[in-house]
Order: structure tokens, then sequence, then C-alpha cells
């Protein structure tokens, strides 16, 4: 089930950037599960982490990869490779190895990268069995491929795709990525990888990354619980003809626009994707004091339970949004000032039901699949929105069955 | 559905206190819905409410009534009286001035209380109309009717009594509540009520509850929904026989006890029939650098739908416990000090799961309907416990109909 029509757009091969996907049979054993991706020499990369305390033994790894002027990327799903302990690092540095013997690269060049089920060993003579495989396909041509490779319970492959011209000449960013549980994620994402040919420094690559991880991947939540595992890579190979992209470049906020476009596109798959989801919702908090309540009070009305399945079953049950504002720990609320909009309909003005407001009207709003929810809370001039979605049978289902 | 067994407990009266129901007919047409409570003159009279920062108008009300010798309380089910604006604060005080007016007191003596939906006008003909009837049934006997008619969703009627001798006189503490949905008070409860014939202060009355109310119904969370009309109530009429309760009586920890024991039984029964509840957790948090720490980890563990639906599914997927552990926003938290007890079986320690960890022993303690949780951090001495339920088709199907 997803929300909306969503199909895997058109995307470019990026020059410099290749992609190769096989089957290790990791936890399926059918699908690809295995995703290498190959850097042009001198080509720049930015990531961003979950801020999970518990991150995974990949990411620690990757982390301490990212300096190391990498050339590579494996991820691998069916297996998060985290809450693994001392065996759990050591399987992650072992897979590094085994691309960089096939490559003739540093191991220190590699970020590991896994998502799936916590706690597991992983499997690592499986992979080191597949990757020939996965580095014999490495070619550019293949984003679709590698997208379907790092779904999860992801029920469609997510990608999107911006160009741009600067300096006459074309740069294009695609990226990838997967959800759909266990998503709220924190300064980073759930998978994500983007590529651009454009040439750019990786410190100013790292830049456009964290603001825009921050502005799309940080502001969505399907159950509130981040994952141990969230991460978030931009490659940029400089294979594109356009000139350097600087800070003092007049294309910098055109390329910066770009990155944030596409990441934001990925993140609304994400929730379009979540978890049994039917509805997807967005909740924009207006006049808030500062981004920060403002992201705190959505994020409150984002996690309610008892919002999210009013939304499942098309009630405009609004009581229990407010409940949720309320709680949301902002200080000195003023409940009089505060004004409550499903969609277009004013539902809540000085501190009750609005006058004009009628079941019918707020009910032709909730029938619909994609709902936006407006809070202003006059107290200031901050806007911040956070994307989720609605709370079903099939969200239990899902996780009630995930390791069965 | 609740969670193991649960008959109503054989109720003594407590004299001084009488409680009279009716049907007034605010939602439900056959069930009793309106409680009146008579306290005897001279008694003493507690209260905790929601900290939601939009509470209804009856907690507006009744805060403003609890320093003005209360002697009724006023509560109705069916309609929450909350989220309604200036004629919400009206209709609460209106139906103080009925009952006042039938008992010949002040409207500022009387407390209301209201649970149901938020944001529908309140149905005050409909409740000053019942009233007289609720009144002539006024009866020391009624403890178990009282119970009923507090009941929204809950399954079935919560009680909870305690004796203790004091100098040699016999101290009865009766308590009621109700749950069952929007449950995780804060500094306060959903509606609770308990009685004594104790004499004792009001101050002091109300320092015992806020102690007892901090370390039973706050410790507790169905959905992490904080409630509007969030409130308990301690009345002593001081018709006991036995001297009065002083702090510095050497009786004065015996009662507190006897509270806090009657505050603990009634808040784990909103939680055993909790929503939809098919499982009873109970999260243990040891080894926190202080209390507020050890919540905080135990409340992110309760709260998060992905560890809810494995409990739901009898899953012993501890991967999902050690993410939220994670994400609880604990600073410097160390791993590999952390240990994770599933019942009595050892799953986590050293970073990773326990070397003596099978999953037969994992799945045997999650086929038991109680089930407890213990995070050891390895960082103090605190310990902390919170109570909660898990996530079932039944939660979502319970709140998606709520208004159907």
């Amino acid at each position: 089930m997803a929300v909306g029509q969503v199909s895997f757009p058109q995307m470019n091969p990026i020059a410099g950037i290749s992609l190769g996907t096989t089957n290790a049979g990791i936890k399926q054993t059918v699908r690809a599960d295995i995703l290498v991706v190959q850097m042009a020499e001198g080509s720049s990369c930015a990531a961003v982490f979950t801020q999970n305390a518990f991150c995974a033994a990949p990411v620690h790894v990757a982390k301490a990869h990212l300096s190391q002027s990498p050339r590579w990327l494996l991820i691998n799903s069916g297996n998060a490779n985290a809450g693994t302990g001392a065996s759990g690092m050591s399987n992650a540095l072992f897979t590094c190895e085994a691309v960089a013997k096939l490559v003739s690269g540093a191991a220190t060049q590699v970020l590991p990268f896994s998502t799936g089920v916590i706690g597991e060993p992983l499997a690592v003579d499986k992979i080191e069995h597949a990757l020939p495989n996965a580095i014999a396909q490495l070619a550019e041509e293949n984003w679709t491929a590698a997208a379907q490779a790092i779904m999860t319970t992801d029920t469609f492959a997510k990608g999107a795709t911006r160009c741009i011209e600067v300096a006459g000449e074309k740069i294009t960013i695609n990226g990838i990525s997967k959800g759909a549980g266990m998503i709220q994620p924190n300064m980073a994402t759930m998978l994500g990888f983007m590529a651009t040919d454009a040439k750019i420094s990786s410190a100013l690559l790292q830049e456009i990354l964290s603001f825009s991880a921050e502005q799309s991947f940080n502001r969505i939540t399907v159950d509130g619980d981040t994952s141990t595992n969230d991460a978030c890579v931009l490659m940029a190979s400089g294979c594109s003809a356009a000139p350097e992209i600087t800070a003092e470049s007049p294309y910098y906020q055109v390329f910066a626009d770009a990155v944030l476009a596409v990441c934001k596109e990925l993140a609304e798959l994400i929730i379009r994707d979540g978890e049994g989801a039917t509805k997807l919702m967005r909740i924009v908090v207006e006049e808030a004091l500062h981004d920060a309540e403002a992201v705190q009070v959505a994020k409150t009305i984002a996690h309610s339970p008892l919002v999210k399945t009013a939304f499942f079953a098309s009630d405009p049950n609004w009581g229990r949004i407010l409940a949720a504002v309320g709680r949301a720990g902002v200080e000195n609320m003023d409940l009089d000032k505060v004004q409550l909009y499903l969609g277009d309909v004013c539902i809540v003005e000085n501190g009750g039901r609005a006058a004009s407001y009628t079941e019918q009207a707020g009910q032709a709003v909730m029938n619909k699949e994609e709902i936006t929810v407006t809070v202003r809370l006059g107290r200031g001039v901050a806007t911040q929105e956070v994307l989720t979605c609605d709370f079903s049978y099939d969200y239990v289902k899902i996780n009630a069955e995930y390791r069965s």
C-alpha cells in the first residue's frame, strides 16, 4: 500500500558514478540485496549519519572512512549489523576489505551501509561470495536496480532527479532512498544515496547536504523511531563539463536548491510508502517563536497514535490534534490565539470550535488521501513542516510479522 | 479485552463520603454517566491536574475551586468539555451552580470533572435535568456504581482499597479510576478519585497525593498522549475515630504508603485495560544517572510503536528495544555497558547479543501475558519503572471508530 501513484523516474546516468547489484541471499532469496557504488577518482563525498546512540557497526566504520577519500559504497539490505558488538565491527571492516581486494583499492576507501533486522550476525561469507558479481555489474545506468536493492519493507523503489545548467553545461543530481519503518530520522535519514557529476569540494558538499537533510529527511516521521542505521550520502564525481561550484559561485544556490529538491522528494516518497500508510499528512506549524518550537509541535502531532488512527478512519477528530499541541511542551501557550485548519477549513479559533465549522466541511477534507493540517500558534513568525502518514491495521500487521 | 483476570474489589464504605450516579444521556443512553460525590463538612481535599496546556474547562474551574473548601465533586463521562472556549467555561460553571442549588451549597464548593470526546458542547440541560436523581442516590455504599459511571472506552470498572490501623482505629482508603486511551498522565492522571475517613489537613493530603501520583499515574502510558482532562482527587472526611495524621505522626508513613499502594493499583488497572491491550509490560530502567534519566529511557521504550507491535506479536525483536534506548536522548551513553533483560533472560551485554542468549529463551518470555523488560544503563544507581501495554489491531480499531 502506498499513498498516491508513484512511479520510478527516468534517471539519467551520472558520469563517473557506477552502480552494481546482486543477490547475496542475506534474507531475501531472490531479490538483489547488495549494492556497490563506485565513484571516479577525485570524486567528493559528503554524508550525514544517525544520532541514535547505538548506531550500527557500519555507521561507525563509514564515519571513520569518510575522510579517507572514499571511492566505493557497499550497501546491504536484510540485516542492519546493529547491536552486534565487537564482531559486528570486524564484520563491517571485513566487507570493506573484501570490496577493496576486488577493486584494488584501500579498505578505508569503502563506506559500508546496512539495513534490515537488528541484532543478527551479518552473513559476511555470503556477501564476500556475491561481491564479484555485483562489481561485474557496475554501470552508470543501474539507478533503478540500485534503488530496488536497498529496499526492506518498502513497497516501491524510491528515486528523484534534477538537472540544472551551470555556465551552459548540464549537471545532474540523482538520488535513491528507502524506508519504510523505524522512521524519524534525526540529523540524518534512512538510507539515502545521491550523486551528481558536479565539480565541488567535499567541504561544500557536506554543507549543502547537512542543510538539505535537516530540511527534508529530518522533517519526516512514520513512527517516531529513529533507526540505528540512518545514513545519507551525496557523491560528486566532478565529471561534468561545468566549472567547479564554489561558495562564491553564482551557481552555488542553484545547485544547493536542486539538492534540497531531490532530498525533499526522496523524503516524501518514504512517507508515501510508510508502513501501512493510507494517507499522507503535511503538518504545518506557523507563527511559532522559532523553528525548533514549530518542529516540536509538528512532531508531537505527527507522533500521536490517537491523531494517526483518527486519520486512518478519516475522522475529523480535531480534539486529538489540539490535545497533542497542548502536550508538546511549549511554555506559556495561549489557547485563545491558536488556530487549527484541516485543509482550508478553519476548525479552532478563540479557544474553541470555529463558529463557521461544520462536521461536513471537516469530513470532506478528511476523506482525501493527502491532507494538510495547519496550526497557527500566534506566538511568532517561524514556520516548519513535517510529513507523516496514518496508523492503520496494516502498520500493526507489518510490524507484528516483520521477522516471521 | 484486558490483561489478566480483574474483578472489582470488595470496597467498604468511607464514613462521610457518599456517592450518587445516574444516566443523563450525554453519550451513552443506558449506562450511568453522571457521578456526584459528597464530602462531610470539614473534609480535606487534595487534587492534581493535567499539565496539558490546553486543559479542559472543568480543569480550570476545579483548580480554582480547590482552595474554597470543596464539598462536592461532579463528574460526567461521554464529553470532555475541552477545546470548547468561553462557552465551555460557562457550561462548567453552570453545572457547579446546578449542584449547589440542589444541595444548598456554594457553586465554588463544587469541583467539576469531565471525560469523553473533545470539542463538543457539553449538554448542560441534560446534566441539570439528571442531577436531582444522582443526588437522591447519594450513599456511602455506591463505590462500584461510581466506578462504572466514569468509564469511557474502559472495559471494566477500576477500584482499589486499603485498610490501615492508626492508634488501634481503622482507616480505609478507597479509590476508583478510568482509562483507557490518551494515557500518558503528566503530573496527574486520567480521572482518579480516592477517599479516606482519615483526619488529615488538606496541605498534608496534597503532599501525599502529589508524591503518590508522581510514582504511580505518572509512570504509566498507553499511547503517550497526555489528556486535556487528567485529574486525580484525594478526599479525607475525618470521620474515622483515629487521631489526626500529622507530619510528625508515627502513622504518617503508614498512611502515605497505603495511599501510594492504592494509586499504584489503580494505575496498573488502567494499563491492564489499555485500549486493545493484550500484554502488560513493566519497563524497568536501572543504573541510570538519576530518576529523570531512567524515566526518560523507560518512556521512550514504552512509547515506541515498533516495540509495542513486537510485543503484540510475542516477537523477541530486542533490536527495537535497543534502538529505542539509543534514541532516548541520553548523552554519552556507552553501549558496551548496557545490559538488556527480557524477564530473567539476558539478551544484550558487551554491546551485542549475550553469548548465552537463545531465541527459544526469549520466545518463552514473550509468550507470557505480563512481561518485565529490564535495561541496565551502567551509569549510576537510579531505578525507575514505567508500565505500558502493547499495540494491537484493536488499538487501531478502537481509536479509528471512537466517535462513530
